[in-house]
């Protein structure tokens, strides 16, 4: 845990946050000052708070917690960016979703916040030869948290996945910095042929609920993908497409995905 | 346990259902004995039963079931309309679905009934300003039963939610009694907007499989909103909306939550 | 165990990939050897192996997982057509699924096998008069992995279920060999009326993410249902059917289920 | 819970010295807040405390812990002697043992402690014609304190059960008010006939470590009984008895169950 | 399981009156009818029965319950004389245990029959080159049931170890059939020397609570070693050893190990 | 865990022979090789395993074994003079112990050592500050081994404790360099007064089973105290001690603890 030294300064400020109001929620609620002492308050920086956090949810008879506790450790002392884009996923939601009024409640709560970082180690452990367990890992995303990323799919940082149930990220899926999906959002392949065929989602998109996109297309900067949609082609650039199959029914707002605006441009 | 002397009497009849048909279940399968004994048979009201049974669904290392247990006895004892809500739903589900053929299957069985109760404890906690637990439950219900009610929603009584993985419903929705809801459906806001921007559900109205009904608008007095639709405007009552974008394509049957009839009209 | 002797041999051809592969996965990967031992190598066959992962994942306090590993292999001595079609669905994965390598993957981690081949067990349960058993592995099966399939629908061989969170299968249901169903099928009723009252799904036919098809309708041999779409009508052999409600949009490949192609006829 | 709100205000003394220290010990040692709080600062009085406390210890798939706190709520309730004598045997652990600083120690940590109280309940459940669950709870405090009680034996209270491991106490044994006895101590029978059989411990007696006393015999008030020694004889009141067979060497100190001193006269 | 079927039927008189037992249990103590019915109602035989009861009791991460309930089941189908030995230790527990009112009960509850039959099945395995396996059990024997009892050891049938707690029993002790053992009984070596070197207890004999027997020494047919002896030297047959280093004090009575009787002959 | 990497290299021989001795008992049985991989073969020293293997015995729902690997890496990184005893009590087991074949038994299965490392831990708290953690440690040691040792007791390195259950040691116990206990020693105080009241062993010395030495005396160095003595005043270096009350009976071998003969010098 050498790692931790340098960072327990105060100049990580979300981690200061998250202490913070870990220890006000702890005055307002001791019937949860255990959770919150083991699962934030006992540890020296966010990174040790989760990985302590995610192991014991994702660990099992199989492959315990404390086993799985070091293999993040070793993740995030391997490649410093995983800690970043944590930070600007706590952010995202943190900005995006009115209904969450601290930097502690996604850490602790948001499904679609634990799959996410779940897969950051998965992805990990794929990229460095590992795919037996980041396989192993994809699993037991899907039995607890009920969404479905692959390994292999390539995800910015600054990402918000709302809700999370139902949510599947295929294989060669590339989601870029800063985007926002809702649950049961599936970015899918179109075949059982092998190679590139999972969509791009630019940076800056959002792709509301219940969404399907298919095939490797692209989803353009800034875009946005109406609720339930199916979009079989590309949608450019600050365009909303809508339906079942999707049409470009118009433009969309500068920011999508910060606004979460799933409402659609009137239709006469 | 002192509010269920009153109780323990033969009035209760659901209570007096669900005990015989308990005891002819063990006789059927004796291998499910134990836990029938333990969630059903050993309690002495149906409120003591729920909160056994959900406790241990939802208890874990952070907040143990026995914790979790004394927390729904005093949200009974508090608030008995919680009681009330609970016959409702469990009279709601028996006579609406066909699959349903006793009063014990909700309560042993439907995740939907399961997390509505859950909610109920959840809700109670959240308008006695204890929402700090109120959020832990919301994320243990998310994760045990794939639903996601906000705590601060108001949910009527008479409610059946069929199947449920996958349900989303924000914070200031309302849902009246006698609503009928099906898997996967969203009741959303639009926007990063704080304040109130989620539905309203009227009495008596059905909500299909996978519906998104997004924003704070008026699904009216036993409407129906057809599976899959996006429903981004008012419908009124006794209307049937479908599509994506959904349109009020009619009238429909005059008590849809009740005959849970997922089919449309004709469109030609 | 005596059922296990004659099926040793290595005339059982994917059992012996299944050890091969695990083997190979082993020495990649030596944080899973206790997991690859205990599920796989440690048993004699194909049968045993799965009836102790899949006890393990179903066992819970009420009925613990030795007692159900017991009931599976009750199930596969007294109907050998469980074990033919466990097989067919495993091939089924390896060749549909472009993202599984092996036949080892859907065994140790698809949670629409795993949900199938408990819903086997269920299914055999319901036919030899233990309905209460069979409606409590259905509760578990979706608690654990978030699909609900009735014990009384009648599913064939060789199927596969991708992805799998959210997908219901109704009582009447009746699904014909070399199906593919994705993730957040619904194959639902209308309406509270008992009797013959969900889908009939053809042979070969591809039902893609999300759709929802309702009553007792049929979908054609080999026909295809577009993501999302909302069915209320029969689809006819070979057709596609695409829409919020369903329209048929042209013919298909002649064998989507294999295909999982689920891009659609450009619509002019 | 209606027999807890009389007691939650100031009178009960040992609650509040409980309470005070739980949360002394929380500030010094914040790793455990979730246990303090959820064994006792979450609980209104030490009843419920003890009955959640226990529970957890004893609690196991076939009698799960939430059952078995209500039977401890329960057993409280009906015989309010019982918690007169958790009291008592609170204040002679904190008297008696130099190494306990506490009254919140021997309520936490001390597994003669735990086993006494344990068998309190199991004593109640055999007076009250529940046979079977006593001896369940027997073999339950066997296998996690490693003391075997029997529930019909009859105990005082001020009682201290010094260390713990391998105490045995025989169906008819009765230990009378302010008795010590230290870890390994046998109060057994002398062959296979029924009826009356095992030792009698009048008050104030101290039984040191691994003595075996065995048969219907009687230890006199304020008697010692050396360490490992054998004592198949009455042994009369302030005697002290050392020997394999145990012999009378001497009178002893006024009050050897307070004074714990486990020396013995010089014997020249 | 083939192995049960002829077993199934009534001929096993103790099997029947296990069962006829457990039912007028569950019929007083319906709170224990889960407990029943999984460990023993649920099962065709007494093997089956014992085979779920510890594996229960022994598995843990490492070796779940389901794996170690088929070395069980294996064990006894390989060597019938261990379903011999388990009567006739049922039996002997049954008759020389005053407090033991059933067959059921020493099955259900007592601790040092458990350790004995766990230890049956890890001499099996040690006699068939299984030592690494057989060791893992002797550790978890020694977690759970606090005795020690090396797998090599060999023991008769018609054994009674009475409480259980501290036994320890070395590499190279023999144990003729009907022997009685009480808690804390050390059957231990004397040096680090190899090679036969722990007591040889001969049929009918009776070991007190706490004696210590050292060395490869002979107690003879039906000896008796009062409770805390240290005896090393041989006791002859039907001699009684008392003391601390112990020394021959008369004869006992003619069927110790059943009489159970630990009181002395009067020493002046 | 910055500190093992200057450690796994190959100069640590315990390390070496232990995972020698791991992979050969996996090749022979198999069934244990996920124990054997997650204790032992991925880890990357000795350290690392001990506190993998110890956390996961000691970890509860209080404190997860997560944390308390956590606590243990930290005593492992502050004080080195921990690790130094750990490989001088393997040692001193696999010469001691006829029944030890190789360094990775007593590692894995002995509960004497088990508990004596444990202990460690718990001193280095208690001498930190962290009273209060360390008692919480002294319970669970309690309960999961059975065996009884005050955290503020100071003890040597060289130590085997053998079988172990039932050993007390007291607060102000001093335990030398190179000392055998064997099962059911007390190292007990004599009275209630506070100050240093418990005894001080020796280097050299050995404890037979069962014995208790009581209060501030002295057992010399190399002096051997026989089974089931109980020794209130100093044993000279080199002498035997045995009787209730225990007196000099003799000299002994000359390196007792070693030679781990229990047996005593003919008294005539």
């Amino acid at each position: 845990m050498a790692y931790t030294a340098e960072r327990a300064d105060t100049t990580d400020i979300i981690w200061s946050y998250i202490r913070k109001e870990a220890k006000e929620m702890m005055k307002k609620e001791p019937v949860l000052s255990g959770f919150l002492q083991s699962t934030m308050l006992s540890h020296r920086c966010l990174e040790e708070a989760i990985s302590f956090l995610l192991a014991e949810k994702l660990g099992n008879n199989a492959v315990p917690a404390q086993l799985l506790g070091q293999v993040f450790e070793e993740a995030f002392e391997a490649d410093p960016s995983i800690a970043v884009s944590i930070r600007a996923d706590i952010l995202a939601v943190y900005e995006r979703d009115p209904a969450c009024t601290s930097h502690l409640e996604p850490l602790l709560y948001f499904k679609g916040f634990h799959a996410l970082q779940c897969y950051r180690l998965s992805h990990w452990l794929w990229n460095n030869d590992r795919q037996a367990l980041a396989l192993f890992l994809q699993n037991r995303i899907s039995e607890v948290f009920s969404l479905d990323i692959h390994p292999a799919a390539r995800i910015g940082k600054g990402i918000m996945i709302d809700h999370g149930t139902g949510v599947v990220i295929g294989e060669t899926t590339v989601i870029e910095d800063n985007v926002s999906l809702l649950q049961n959002v599936t970015l899918g392949g179109t075949g059982k042929g092998t190679g590139d065929r999972h969509p791009k989602i630019r940076q800056g998109a959002l792709i509301c609920a219940g969404a399907k996109i298919l095939g490797n297309i692209e989803i353009g900067e800034c875009a946005k993908v109406g609720a339930t949609s199916v979009v079989l082609e590309d949608v450019p650039a600050h365009c909303t497409a809508v339906g079942v199959p999707a049409k470009i029914v118009g433009s969309c707002c500068p920011q999508p995905a910060r606004e979460m605006d799933q409402s659609l441009p009137r239709l006469d």
